[in-house]
């Protein structure tokens, strides 16, 4: 019985077992697995046994691996499966819990509770973020185990116990097992679906070159009434400058910039045209109202699928109260680009240089640093794994996946790609309002129940 | 025997006095009349019953008039004689002498001693700063008093004891006491020469209006990753709004901002050219090599005699060590403007308002602070008595006195035209080396001595 045949057993196995697989969700939930806080490392190891275990009861070989911090759950299942070596990824740490006392329950005794509109929802620390996804995955592969006695395919499980502070050891982790990690590609559930209704693909991150930015014209801070009117002020120069970055369009000037910048294939771009995000959804909640972005893109491109270039932060000259009458020596800038496609973060970091160096005045110097440079990462839209992985997503939810761009960078995801130069397929149920890192977070019982009947059907599809 | 004939024997009379004139000064040095520090309380009291004895023996009805600071010295003379009565301001404190390691002598132990060059100098706190320039305008009336046992013209002295620390009190002194200072005009002697050679009259001191800019975007920081590209970033609006202050030939393109400010009367313009002042001279020590201000003006028109705006400060995002990838929801920048000729302040600050607002995205909020706020002095160059003076100082030194703007503002002499109505002639005899403020402050004895002699011949020719 191949995986597909076994399919709507499984998927009734799913609903018929879906009290059973809230008891240990919330039993893995209740473990205090806070990662940033040393005083909870007795129970991120708890929380990595309790994973093992639950691995190793699925016939999984699992192992909680060692690293300079939390440890890795490393679970090695499938082996007899046909069907392409999937890496899962998911992290078994959490957030701490301050402020405490705006819970409505304590954060580790999870329980279900209904919203005003109907929906039941999962409350607790981690029942989204990330235990809840995590388990969605687990329960397909247990179901599958019940149904056809196996894994639908070779799986390798990586759990790690430091997402929530950096992932700082991971890197290393998997950069010195490479040779076990390099598989046919990534599995990630850890993002959201579009909307309650809509399930969502993540199919690309935004890469990062971030840069300081010195400027130094006088060697000295200069009285205005003397020197004013003569004297370069390197705050005009780099208000000239960073001023200069964006055309009366909004878009990057910078030569240059946007090579290896991809147009978006007219049938995911009609997809995003149909979500019709608009700004009043997306910015109301901050007080904004009209996108800044290039003029002539919708916003769901903007923050997604075209690249940026921001200002983090300036300071230069008198910034205390009341008037000084200086012209500063020196001020300081930075800025930072979303790189997206093939945009190459070097040539990103070299251009803006170019940029500044050609516009500073003979005698002002500007001395640069680098705070960081990550490529973006683009899982291509015909991709084998993704096509099918689509159309599971579909089939549960009655409704098309949409393949969506995130804003931020996942940094693992990108060293999967470098490293191991392995794709990565982000599938999550999360939603907006699932109060993720805050107080009272939730996960949907929908989310949870369909969540784990997609992940069997996305293996079911993958193994064929 | 009127001023103008008893001038030669004046001037005789100065020469043959010079050692007492110089004993009178350094006796006047020797007081340590530093007015910021509330240690020399006494010894400023001393220094202004110093200069009042002084006047008094020169037939001045003198007094120590107390404020709520340290007092201010008032002196009337002069009675008896024709001419217009004028007002000299001075003062008699001096700045705090630390570093005191820096000194080669003691800073109250005033001395003669000769540069490498040959010249002879007074070396001492206060030798320049005002004591010394203070006292050329007293010798001369010493010497007329002795010649003709008359003062030339009538005279009020006011010699204040607060002007190294704000000059605070004497702010309302004038105020409260207008009736017995609306005079004529004024007389400053704390200024400086061109250069060793040439004579200046200053003519001009620049306005000043402060605004402080505040910028809010979004209603609190936002992640880059997530709201980048779409989010309106303040310094973004910030930058672009400051750059465009300037145009290409670094130009103020707020509008009307050039409105009441005069073009230079070709003859003076022709002077100004004259005195040939180079980048490398002004700017060299300060490390610039530049001039930043419009393009089609002499360096010294763009620091004395052309309006400017400047960038003072600006803050905003995230300033510490590193990378934060923040799209801060707030900007902050001090914006300053030096007014000349009849320039408005007020026109200019709602001008630089407006100028902001049209350039705001629909959904950016502005507020605005005003520090500060005051029109640019000027003299007219036809003025009578600053046309005597002109020639009075030429005859002197032999070679014709510059008339030269100031960059910055003396606030004192603001007050005497706002609220006395009074315009103000400003001839000093310091230069450029003379240390003011640090160690080693020096007068040279060439500027004591035909400073003093200047003075005779100025006031000889004002009371004609």
């Amino acid at each position: 019985m191949t995986p597909s045949q076994a399919l709507p057993a499984v998927l009734d196995q799913i609903d018929a077992d879906l009290d059973r697989s809230l008891e240990r969700l919330f039993e893995f939930m209740r473990i205090q697995s806070i990662s940033t806080d040393p005083a909870y490392q007795a129970q991120c190891r708890a929380a990595a046994e309790f994973v093992a275990g639950d691995l190793g009861s699925l016939g999984f070989d699992a192992a909680v691996r060692p690293t300079a911090g939390h440890p890795v759950v490393v679970g090695k299942g499938g082996n007899g499966s046909a069907g392409p070596h999937v890496l899962f990824y998911g992290h078994y740490d959490v957030q701490p819990v301050d402020p405490l006392d705006l819970w409505e329950t304590p954060p580790f005794s999870p329980r279900i509770a209904t919203l005003a509109d109907g929906r039941k929802i999962i409350v607790g620390r981690g029942a989204c973020d990330d235990k809840g996804q995590v388990m969605t995955f687990i329960e397909a592969c247990r179901a599958f185990k019940a149904v056809t006695g196996r894994l639908p395919l070779p799986i390798t499980m990586m759990i790690e116990g430091e997402e929530e502070c950096g992932s700082n050891h991971l890197f290393d982790f998997v950069k010195d097992n490479a040779d076990e990690f390099r598989l046919d590609f990534a599995l990630v559930c850890d993002t959201s679906m579009w909307d309650a209704k809509t399930p969502a693909i993540t199919t690309s991150l935004r890469g990062l070159v971030y840069e300081e930015v010195k400027l130094t014209c006088a060697d000295r801070d200069l009285h205005s009434g003397l020197f004013g009117g003569a004297a370069q002020n390197p705050l005009r120069v780099l208000a000239r400058i960073l001023a200069a970055l964006h055309d009366e369009q909004a878009r990057v000037t910078i030569p240059g910039f946007y090579d290896g910048v991809h147009e978006l294939p007219p049938d995911v771009k009609a997809d995003l045209v149909g979500l019709d995000l608009t700004a009043e959804e997306f910015l109301g909640g901050v007080g904004l109202e009209v996108p800044a972005g290039e003029r002539d893109r919708m916003l769901i491109e903007q923050i997604a699928t075209r690249p940026t270039a921001e200002i983090n932060g300036i300071i230069g000259g008198y910034t205390g109260q009341g008037a000084k009458t200086v012209i500063p020596g020196r001020a300081m800038a930075k800025v930072s680009f979303r790189l997206v496609g093939a945009q190459d973060p070097q040539k990103i970091r070299d251009g803006f240089r170019a940029f500044v160096r050609t516009r500073l005045p003979v005698d002002c110097k500007v001395e640069f640093d680098n705070f960081g440079s990550a490529p973006a990462i683009d899982l291509p839209f015909d991709n084998p794994a993704l096509v099918k992985t689509r159309a599971a997503l579909s089939a549960e939810w009655g409704k098309k996946a949409v393949m969506v761009g995130e804003g931020g960078s996942i940094p693992i995801v990108g060293d999967f790609k470098r490293v191991l130069g392995m794709d990565t397929i982000m599938v999550g149920f999360a939603l907006d309002d699932d109060r993720v890192h805050s107080p009272n977070e939730k996960y949907d019982l929908t989310s949870f129940h369909k969540g784990t009947r997609s992940w069997a059907r996305i293996l079911a599809a993958l193994a064929e």
